[in-house]
């Protein structure tokens, strides 16, 4: 028994999600259905992250187990004859049978974008979320530092989620301006379910003069998902990469320094 | 009668092109569409250019007349209520009776995209051109040199293609790589028809290693079609900008060196 990682580039608009379900289509499905299709095989590909519908990834990581003798890499080509142009195994590779997707994983960068013009985006209009009014790009910065670190993210979570531990580690948030469009990358070793769309939601505000940056400072203090912003549409958000090694992930934050 | 000027993005992807066809929808009839739909105004919509199918926009440009009392700003929000996503109106202002989409323009700004990697991508799918193999950018670079300038583009055009006249003028071609994406960013004057992808389709070559730099000063001088590359698919040609002042293409021309 081999086991098989591999690396997914998707465009979720199409989608409900990554995750399996009963009347939808969902990714996971689209790559079960291909590794069946194509080699005749039955196996559930476990993902690391389940993406919201219309949510986008560049680097979701998935992993499954087979008897076939095949070369590690030739999967990506295999499967990319059968599943559709919207998603694209980047790279597969056999891995340590001890590797999991979702639970080896150190930490995650996610990637949200605004658009920000009187008018949308025609060509970036699935993967950004139009703000109609300027934003002020210093103060979502200044927004953005006291979200560093160790904390108590209840107020950023969706309502009513249920989930024991509430706290988390972003290791950097960064804010760029690039012409039209703002980034907000979020590194983290875990999040929350909706806690990237609120936060992107939380820094818009912000960004619009509704919010002062030390308040989310204080929002995160009083823990109450009422004062943040709103969840934000989930086709500007992007899985941009999972990180498995802790050299990697350091290098990386060293990186953006 | 007043003069309205409109800056237009589309994603080509779904289109035949910008011009009216009778058996294919077209950008120009969408807009055409919208204008009448809307404020029951009847009016041909000029563009600068004509796209082709599956071709994109930043910035084309086009303008019609009209009889309405409408400030000219407000014609980007009406006609972005009617029309798909697909086509945004970025701006519209009215414009002096003598201005001509066409005849006034003075130069454009292409880009071609080229996604290089062995695997496709799906985020970008529709605005690049898949290139499974490592290119040598540094040649690609030293090979655009020798395009640039005043030179008769007949080896660079569509064969059939009927002008009378092929000399034009390329003022800046540049390649740049950004990880994955190789842009070719092409400003001319004019462009001789399909010009843009034999340009990006000869570079592309010469990135492969099955031209060398200097035989695209050869092809040049030749003028034979069958030596420069081939015409490269549509959707990685984005039409990002066109120049009506002078002073505002210097200046444009100025940022990039």
């Amino acid at each position: 028994m081999k086991r098989i990682a591999l690396k997914i580039e998707y465009d979720g608009t199409s989608y409900a999600g990554w995750q399996r379900q009963v009347n939808a289509m969902t990714i996971q499905q689209r790559i079960e259905d291909a590794l069946k299709d194509t080699l005749g095989l039955e196996t559930p590909v476990i993902g690391a992250g389940r993406t919201d519908a219309g949510v986008h990834a560049r680097g979701q990581v998935a992993h499954f187990d087979t008897g076939l003798d095949i070369p590690g890499d030739r999967y990506a080509f295999i499967l990319n004859q059968k599943l559709p142009p919207d998603i694209r195994i980047r790279e597969s590779r056999e891995c340590a049978s001890s590797f999991h997707a979702r639970k080896s994983a150190i930490g995650k960068h996610y990637r949200y974008t605004l658009f920000v013009s009187r008018q949308d985006t025609a060509i970036f209009r699935n993967f950004s979320c139009h703000i109609p009014v300027k934003l002020d790009l210093e103060k979502m910065k200044e927004a953005a530092t006291f979200l560093e670190g160790e904390h108590d993210f209840s107020a950023f979570r969706a309502a009513g989620s249920n989930i024991v531990g509430t706290v988390r580690t972003i290791y950097d948030l960064t804010v760029t301006g690039e012409g039209d469009l703002i980034h907000i990358d979020v590194t983290g070793n875990g999040f929350l379910y909706n806690m990237v769309r609120i936060i992107a939601g939380t820094l818009t505000e912000v960004g619009k003069g509704k919010l002062e940056p030390e308040t989310v400072r204080e929002i995160l203090e009083i823990k109450d998902r009422t004062l943040a912003g709103m969840t934000m549409p989930a086709k500007g958000l992007i899985m941009e990469e999972v990180f498995y090694d802790r050299d990697r992930l350091e290098q990386y934050l060293n990186n953006k320094e």
